[in-house]
């Protein structure tokens, strides 16, 4: 699908080795610059800062170090200059991005960077910059095209032709009072369509009905939510005062829901990091070792329990420990992940959580009731000694119902905590479930074996 | 953040009960579609055929209608005559959200509804009807605004304005040839401070680089990568011929992005079917029983070995049966999510698998050898036997590396062969990882164990 194979990276390497400057710099014409900055994270330090500086097109450019891969991007700014970085680089990006660039670079020269920028800019920049990860503030961009309501239509086409000149992409525009309050939205079409007649003025021609806007301080949770509950492409950040302060573009929304999906499915895995394939050793050791240690922790707990409960007199017991520890494990994952994707998604809210617990509880004795059934049936079958049979039976039913009801309960609790419910769904689940398994087991075969 | 809570809706059953049309009528001119739809999911389906007659404008209960869960949908559409389903949903609602509420017609009453559009509007919902899930056809809708390269600006704003009547959000102008061939775009901000002066025609405006369109038999992963990849809101698509026909916009993909997402993360959590906390006991029951039986096969397959091995004579060997079976689980899962991330961003690729795979080896004998040393001092400082010790400690750095493999070979595996990746991160790889772990452990037990 993509372009960028081995067979290209190896040519493009070839051209680095022997400069075959003319060539670099076709090749990279030809090319898309989501497309080459792909095409750079496959490529050293080195040969990435040799190949930047090919780039003529100083806007491609920065388009280009925007689009890499952060390790990829940190190395490469570490050989511009401050005065690169600012004339080159800050000078074509949009506002979220230069604020995401610089907090990259090391603090002292960040400082450096921010000191040399004209008043607004630092204003600017630091302002967007201050604004707490996880907020719609962190995510917007200050570019967009807003007209005064009081404005003609021909004064606003004049002002907005200015304004657009910022502005990658227009998507909205936006209707403001003088206070710079946002009053509505104007589409590209009805001006489009209106422009060449109309002498009316933007209180004319702007909508106010179904605005969507987000407070700056919102949690980036509730933006996604509103831009895909009104599939939005880009939505007005305001301030408590209802003023226009940016707007966030549906393309970041869409990066933010990956990497929150990522972490999740991460998280389930049993990876407490973001950590990808491509990342070194090191990181994913980092990323997988703790969840690791809890394992082992679990562990070293069940061989306390196997030894305190004598089990070595019912030898018989421990041949159903595997069965009794996986299925605590596999029945308390599956109820988490149902928790945690109804509170991701909202149709679990205070409201229904009673209603839940229920239907819960309701599937896990179902579950429980089939589960203890086929190992009856298949433990006589198999020809073990029935009150064994009757045991693991018996225990499995409990196993399951309780690691449904502690499955819900803890993404439950977590949530609110305001700990993220996700980090339940983990090794943690499934190892207090095996644990709390292998004492209702062994509980229940030394009240029933002989 | 959502308007619609408990009290609203209490208040909404309320108005319903007692036929205060009037409040109703209020309450739905107060709402966007959106909010309606989620309204209208709670209710039961005789409340939402009640207040669906309400909605007197026809376009915004077709887009309550399009935006209402499946189920509550389908519902409805028993409810209404094919008259209605025609007249006041098919005609106001997008050709893709015309298909697919056609598709979920019962297929005698999708027959009826079909055989009374007329045949322009038969050709267009059997052909988008036509296309196989999963693909681009599947995902795109046919209204677009396209104009000619050999008009001239004049007489394209006459027939945009025209178009632009069936199309939602304008997005992207596509120009085309007189053979319909995709040629380039024309970017709403060039013609709208173009449009006043020029009497050029559209050859002179558009824009043919970097124009990224897809087939229409593409699968859908290419549909969200591209989209992804360049930033884009629409995207147009293609037949083999370069002829476009229709395009598909991102709040699409965004819903697409959810449902894989949501996909993944329950094969992860061992839940095979997608389900909602809000769904019944049965569908909840259906999707997970059957990761349950497979967990249940695996234990019954452990109670075997244990047989086997006659571990009655080394009750010790015992102690850490559960602590070898859910460190193999658990590095086994961890290695499979890494692949299968890689594998959905294409991080890792036929190019680089070997690589991939020395190195999953390496972070596999860093996580062994820590977690080998560990036990070893834990069970030592805990006063187990020392041949125990050695044996958990050797055996665990087997079954880790061993895990590790595993649980990258079978996603990869499974890719090749065309099996969702995501499959192989389930109670699967959980549940081998168990056996083949104890079978490991007791094979170094026997060997060392006096």
């Amino acid at each position: 699908m993509s372009e960028i194979n081995k067979e290209y990276l190896d040519a493009l390497r070839g051209d680095v080795e022997q400069k075959h400057d003319d060539a670099l710099v076709e090749r990279f014409d030809a090319l898309h610059p989501a497309d080459i900055a792909e095409a750079f994270d496959a490529l050293n330090a080195e040969e990435v800062s040799y190949c930047f500086k090919l780039l003529d097109d100083k806007e491609r450019a920065a388009n280009v170090l925007v689009e890499l891969d952060e390790d990829v991007r940190e190395a490469l700014m570490e050989r511009l200059t401050n005065r690169e970085i600012i004339e080159e680089v800050l000078a074509y990006i949009d506002s979220d991005d230069a604020a995401d660039v610089v907090s990259e670079l090391p603090e002292s020269r960040a400082e450096e960077v921010i000191a040399q920028l004209n008043a607004e800019e630092q204003e600017e920049l630091i302002s967007l910059m201050s604004y707490p990860e996880g907020t719609a503030g962190a995510l917007m961009a200050t570019e967009l095209v807003a007209v005064q309501v009081d404005w003609s239509v021909a004064q606003s086409v004049r002002e907005m032709r200015q304004q657009a000149e910022d502005v990658d992409r227009v998507h909205s525009i936006y209707a403001i009072n003088e206070a710079g309050q946002l009053k509505g939205l104007l589409s590209t079409r009805r001006l489009l369509f209106a422009s060449s007649s109309a002498r009316s003025t933007i209180a004319d021609l702007y909508d106010d009905e179904d605005t969507h806007a987000v407070r700056v301080d919102a949690p980036d949770e509730e933006v996604v939510q509103i831009m895909k509950k009104y599939d939005l492409v880009a939505l007005p950040v305001v301030d408590e005062h209802q003023r226009l302060l940016g707007r966030i573009t549906i393309d970041d929304v869409v990066d933010l829901m990956e990497e929150e999906a990522e972490k999740d499915y991460q998280l389930a895995s049993g990876i407490s990091e973001d950590v990808e394939s491509s990342d070194g050793v090191w990181a994913q050791t980092r990323a997988r070792l703790p969840w690791l240690l809890i394992g082992l922790g679990g562990g070293l707990a069940g061989a306390y329990i196997i030894g305190a409960f004598r089990i070595e007199s019912f030898p018989n017991l421990m041949l159903f420990v595997p069965l009794i520890a996986a299925m605590g494990g596999n029945v308390g994952v599956q109820s988490a992940a149902i928790v945690v994707q109804g509170l991701a998604n909202q149709s679990i809210s205070e409201d229904n959580i009673g209603h839940r617990l229920v239907k819960e509880l309701s599937v896990a004795l179902v579950n429980a009731a089939i589960c203890a059934a086929v190992i009856m049936f298949a433990s006589i079958a198999l020809q073990y000694d029935s009150s064994l049979s009757l045991t693991v039976s018996l225990a499995l039913f409990a196993v399951i119902v309780f690691a449904a009801l502690f499955g819900t309960f803890i993404p439950l609790l977590l949530n609110r905590v305001n700990i993220d419910p996700a980090l339940a769904t983990g090794p943690f689940i499934t190892t207090a479930n095996d644990i709390i398994g292998l004492i209702i087991y062994f509980s229940i075969g030394l009240a029933l074996l002989p």
